[in-house]
């Protein structure tokens, strides 16, 4: 299925378009298998690996303080393999994912867990522990069976293939309680070694945000390319393409102990390497959004119990950091996300959303390119809004000008029509600059509080 | 009805107990009366009255950008009575309250209009319009009917009566889909100029949070005191009282345009001027956040769509404001709103919410003493927690402890019976320091879910 971008996204430099399918780069086998840790019996252990040699790897995490062991074992494997030591770059040579358990709030034990599935990936594959990647998700608290992994390791380990199914099948293996597999691809052309041009792929596999059965949280992601480029520069693309699509996604405000994002570059393509601030790596970096961002619009309509995607445009604030977080802002509140479920063209909950938006943490400002200083100055304050300069759309409706006295009249039984789409895109215009941002969340639905009441076990 | 303050307030100094029933203390006169704003004919307006000269005023306000227009002026009025150009503290002769119309986001008319307002209140009580502070609640986006708040002022303000069944009036008139009406009151003992010990008494009423019907928010609350005391003293009672108890409310984490506290002390009871810093300060801050409490209480309790009151008690951190950051955390994760419908003892996703917490705005910190370099620092950030020092207590039964390996055998037949009781307490060590704090919500339901998708008309 081919994704066509709507005419929504505000960036300045138009994203490539995206293909909704998993697409391996060159210089990477996968496969995803069942190892038995779920119940159901569906695929639950993912391996990835480089054909030649380690790739260059950049990586996100959560901010939760209750990192999980699998977080915590990325975060030291790439300080290990890089001079960064807070973990965000390195090298690595095999990702491995289990789904089912989360092994987080393990403790010392949950650590060393983690650790027996290092050493068993190492042993299948031949490789360093410190080059491999972990990722988790699923149940809070419980003990990853470690008899089953090590098996179901050494069982998909020789298995592993370079084409598009093998990456196909670890997607589907990602998956916990995702209604869909999730994946998207871009490509772009940069210039080999003698200036021909080169094709390289950016394709990446995610889960979540769903939350169907209690404790299965966490958004995952796996972003592989064939560009040759070096870990920190990898990283430095990562980070606003990140603070700019996967920071922006909401369903219901909570963070998991697990979220992590890997892009991994194989160099494989045989272009040329991609420098810091070159050409190169804007386009790059620009393929790495596109795919980051179609990644979370696709978690966002698969939100818990959702029905609509909704997306929020801002334009015209004072920043950029401003409109994501009055973006972030609106799609966050229970109230607009209640309007939605219910078709409700109501621009007074969207507009005290407005009113409460603060801009983001400062590690969320640092991410998208503020300095340390600044970022600590901005981090948590208001956004700069003005409600008599104020502007809001729903579904293409204007029903708000704050120029013009406030409240518009609009046709509102034609509005409510127009919010049965699967998608609703809510566009605001601050009036105060030349600001941009977009967030992606989803209706708040009966369906919700059902799935998160029921008990645990 | 009399409230027996359970054994969970956190605070090292006892809060002096409370009686849920209104008290108008000497100095005051109050009314409430059906002035035809709600469409359903119940009472919308509300007028309180010094009785012998200006009281001395404090207020805390919304910090929506998009603060209504009775926020607008009030603000102002305090400011034109003081020298404080922030609109904090003054004096003040009325209240006038009206419910059925928020008269928010309705730009320069709706400022107009809330003049007009301060105008027929003026006329009917004879004093200055400076003198005069404003609440309202209700719709957003329409205009007050003026003419029907003219005649509802003149109608109710000869019947002005300094007695209870007044002030519960009100009340009544406060509300606007509240199921219930909210009062609190607290007495002390004050010395009088003489030492001999003087009654005082601190009375509130409030309304919300209830947004039942569509864009019918809103938080209020007027405090009345007999106390003698400064504008500025006051003023510094009532910010840490705010601090710890209404700034730690939460049902669905969006915050109305028009969230108002007044605090207006006549001096009435004859006992000496209340000077900053003394013992008298200290007892009469104790009773107002007394009241304030006990009025947070109760609107968490009538949450929207709420079945359960949920406190979660925070110990053992590194200071106040971060137990209060992580209180406030658990209380508006959605994911532990929606265990705590389902009577899902699931500490996971405590634990994950004590992991996302992060310290107040620069706002709420400096209104809980902090200074402003120190409040500009802590804005935002993550609040200091530690997964091997966490310990979890749900509705009394201890579920997980950091220090002993983590998870925690216990009956989780017996804990589900335990959390159908109205009020569910989450009590958590954080085993770090000596701070204290907590935060007070609601379950999530599905008839919130349903109540908030309504269509607005």
């Amino acid at each position: 299925m081919t994704l066509t971008l709507s005419g929504n996204a505000p960036a300045t430099d138009a994203l490539p378009p995206v293909e909704r399918r998993a697409v391996l780069p060159a210089g990477f086998r996968a496969g995803g298998a069942v190892a038995g840790i779920k119940a159901s019996g569906r695929p639950d252990l993912v391996l990835i690996a480089s054909t030649d040699g380690p790739a260059a790897a950049a990586a996100v995490f959560t901010p939760n303080a209750f990192a999980a062991a699998p977080v915590r074992r990325s975060r030291q494997n790439l300080a290990a393999t890089s001079d960064d030591a807070r973990g965000g770059f390195g090298f690595a040579a095999a990702v491995v994912s289990t789904s089912g358990c989360a092994n987080a709030a393990t403790g010392a034990a949950g650590d060393a867990d983690q650790d027996a599935v290092g050493g068993f990936v190492s042993d299948a594959l031949g490789i360093d522990e410190t080059k491999i990647l972990h990722l988790s998700t699923g149940v809070i608290g419980t003990r990853l069976p470690l008899d089953k992994v090590a098996a179901g390791i050494a069982a998909l380990a020789p298995t592993l293939t370079a084409d598009d199914a093998a990456f196909a099948a670890a997607a589907e293996a990602l998956r916990t309680t995702d209604s869909v597999t999730k994946a998207a691809s871009a490509t772009l052309v940069l210039p080999a070694p003698d200036g021909e041009p080169v094709p390289v792929t950016v394709s990446g596999i995610a889960k979540g945000v769903g939350m169907i059965h209690p404790n299965m949280a966490t958004m995952l992601s796996v972003v592989l390319t064939d560009a040759p480029v070096a870990p920190e520069v990898l990283w430095g693309l990562l980070r606003p393409a990140a603070a700019r699509t996967w920071d922006q996604l909401s369903v219901d405000g909570d963070t998991s102990t697990n979220d992590t994002v890997f892009v991994l570059a194989s160099g494989a393509a045989g272009a040329a390497p991609v420098a810091a601030g070159s050409h190169a790596a804007a386009a790059l970096g620009r393929a790495i959004e596109a795919v980051a961002r179609d990644l979370a619009r696709q978690q966002a309509a698969d939100g818990e119990g959702a029905a609509t995607l909704i997306t929020t445009v801002v334009r015209g604030a004072a920043d950029d950091a401003d409109a994501r977080a009055v973006a972030r802002a609106v799609v966050s509140s229970s109230l607009v996300k209640a309007a939605a479920h219910g078709r409700d063209p109501n621009w007074g909950r969207i507009a005290g959303a407005v009113g409460n938006a603060v801009t983001a943490s400062a590690a969320v400002l640092e991410a998208a390119g503020l300095s340390t200083a600044e970022a600590a100055a901005r981090a948590g304050q208001a956004a700069s809004v003005d409600p008599d300069r104020l502007h809001i759309a729903i579904a293409g409706f204007p029903v708000f000008d704050g120029t013009a006295g406030g409240p518009l009249p609009f046709d509102r039984d034609a509005a409510r029509e127009a919010m049965t789409a699967p998608e609703l895109v809510i566009e605001l215009d601050l009036g105060l600059g030349d600001g941009t941002g977009e967030a992606f969340g989803c209706d708040l639905t009966e369906q919700y509080v059902i799935e998160n009441s029921e008990y645990t076990t």
